[in-house]
């Protein structure tokens, strides 16, 4: 997103630069347990990770020499930068991480050094801090409707995407774009699609990023790939770049020989952006069944692409969809609920198409890179006084 | 080495930054093809390949602000960056590539980049290229000795880092440092290692890093650990930062309950520095049996522990080591003049010590980061007229 916004804000005249932070793999493993300890994990909090932590911070701190008017500092990784600057200027922190049930310890810890900055931005309402003496603002996220993620893609391209990743259009498609996590309830997805099934004939896409180093992401995928069992199951590889040409012929899909019909579920594990926008933008139904969610950044997509979206009513998603308007909202655990409202979707295209309508609409109005170009344009004319 | 470098160069009054170049996977995957296509590989070299290896540098110069006296860029990925940038300043590309045997349709295309550039700077005499008109320096590489890959470690930490790992003490120790990668030839490392054995009762340590996303690097571990079946074979695990405190217990190291002797041969994956250096600090003799070598750092490291190396006349070992004097140089399929030279060093401890001190001295004189300082300092104060 940063990278999406700086180019733009360049083009209204703020001379914006991002430094992309530097760590050692040791650091990235202690900053993601204290990213999931802010989330309400449990950690083992020691003076070695606290060293390790502000470390790196200092380190690039030598060699990140900063004459500007602000400096916005995104996520806990460059937190405690601040420590080891001068400051001279307004300093703000983005804070990206759900704060509404912290581990004690670490939000402690971390407060000694967001009580140095100028403000605190968060996603949310909800993640406001009553302990904490400083300015709190929320700004809610936003997509780039010109990234390869959102744009609109023409229909040829489409057409060989689907085909590319063995993705037969016969059927109506139902999709979940989420990782592999249990957060997302893929178990679930699968038991509301059988469901579904048993009145529409359709078929079911999965499709979520797995990163290598994920061994709980890895675990899970198994575990859906075990309860797909009995139906066909195709699982697509990510194509390398080399696709794009001579080796096209060669993607892999596994599973499903060419010419042989496909499976009616149907598992992805890559993180390619035109496959997913193509998905979105393909699917009859777009599911979110997650159990927990931040602000829901795959919804926001989905809705901008038009297409109904059935999504649990968690987290941010309430603050994106009206239900019954512009997408419909279940509570989590309701299966039936969302067996119910994916039927009457499938049954009745043109309900889709405008209830597809209105959620794009309001992405337009609300969440779109243009209004969070607005907020910060706010907020740093409020801090740079 | 560049995190080392820039304190240092603003110490000395040179008011230096560090920019971290950012890209996606597909850009990364990509740039390794032309590294290794510089190195003489073939490549399916393609216009969409070019066309993302741009992009990057195009994005990257959007978000990048450049008002500085000089630009230094390294290595291949962000070369195309000067296309981008109104060049106010003079710029020098720092080649870190061996350049002997390019391939040649890569090469042509990435001289349309170096052209532009002031200066471009080598690591190796070898590496200079008639067919380029843009002044060219050799800078040869250096360590630095205070990193915890190099600084002298106190023996109580040595001897936790040796027990932690599973690494008897109790014969003499042969160690080479070294990815699992076919130019470091780990099988011929090991028949060396067993014809050793038949004359003098040691043990052998191979530890090198190995990417999760290198299928070679796996490839040929596995092929290792084949050969070395009939000895015991440890593998140690890379024990996360965790194992400095409570779950030190637990530190994996497959194959060797705690108590049993430990087998013969030992190989780690690992990126630990502290490990690194323990065992050049800790070993009888090292071996760098390199088919094939850039500079050689693992030799440099090596040398500046004062240990023993008998290491591959390839590359630049030759430019660190003199025969008989500072080290032993032996022709990298002389297998028996590998076998010969170490258990000569095995048999004759003051011979060991003097070969150390003497590679050691030519760390401290020519290879150490304060000579590169000098080096950087001079092609400054020429470039920036």
């Amino acid at each position: 997103m940063v990278s999406s916004v700086i180019p733009l804000m360049n083009d209204v005249g703020i001379d914006m630069g991002w430094r992309i932070f530097h760590g050692n793999p040791d650091f990235f493993s202690i900053t993601k347990k204290f990213h999931n300890s802010l989330q309400g994990e449990s950690i083992h909090f020691t003076p070695m990770k606290q060293q390790l932590y502000e470390e790196a911070s200092m380190d690039f701190s030598t060699y990140t020499h900063i004459d500007h008017d602000c400096v916005i500092v995104h996520d806990p990784q460059p937190l405690p930068l601040i420590k080891y600057k001068q400051k001279k200027q307004p300093w703000i922190w983005r804070c990206h991480v759900d704060l509404t049930n912290p581990n004690n310890r670490v939000w402690d810890y971390l407060k000694g050094f967001i009580l140095r900055y100028d403000m605190m931005i968060v996603s949310n309402e909800a993640y406001l801090r009553e302990d904490l003496p400083v300015e709190q603002r929320v700004v809610l996220p936003a997509i780039d409707p010109l990234s390869p993620k959102n744009k609109e893609l023409p229909q040829d391209l489409v057409d060989k995407y689907l085909e590319k990743f063995g993705i037969p259009t016969d059927k109506p498609l139902i999709t979940q774009i989420s990782r592999f996590d249990k957060w997302k309830d893929p178990s679930g997805v699968i038991r509301v699609y059988r469901k579904v099934k048993e009145e529409v004939d359709c078929r079911l896409v999965l499709c979520g990023s797995m990163a290598a180093d994920d061994p709980e992401g890895l675990r899970i995928f198994d575990e859906v790939e075990r309860e797909c069992g009995a139906s066909t199951l195709i699982r697509g590889q990510f194509p390398d770049i080399e696709s794009e040409e001579k080796e096209e012929a060669e993607c892999v899909i596994a599973g499903m020989p060419h010419g042989e019909e496909a499976g009616d579920i149907i598992l992805i594990t890559s993180e390619n952006n035109i496959l997913v926008n193509t998905l979105q933008q393909s699917s009859d139904v777009i599911i979110q069944k997650s159990l927990r969610e931040g602000f829901g950044l795959t919804v926001t997509e989905a809705l901008w692409k038009g297409r109904p979206v059935v999504a649990s009513n968690v987290g941010g998603i309430p603050t994106q969809i009206t239900n019954g308007e512009s997408g419909f909202l279940v509570d989590p655990h309701d299966e039936d609920g969302f067996v119910d409202r994916i039927i009457e979707v499938l049954d009745d295209p043109a309900l889709g198409e405008e209830l597809g309508r209105r959620g794009r609409q309001t992405v337009r109005e609300r969440f779109l890179i243009t209004r969070l170009i607005m907020d910060y344009l706010d907020i740093l004319s409020y801090t740079i006084r």
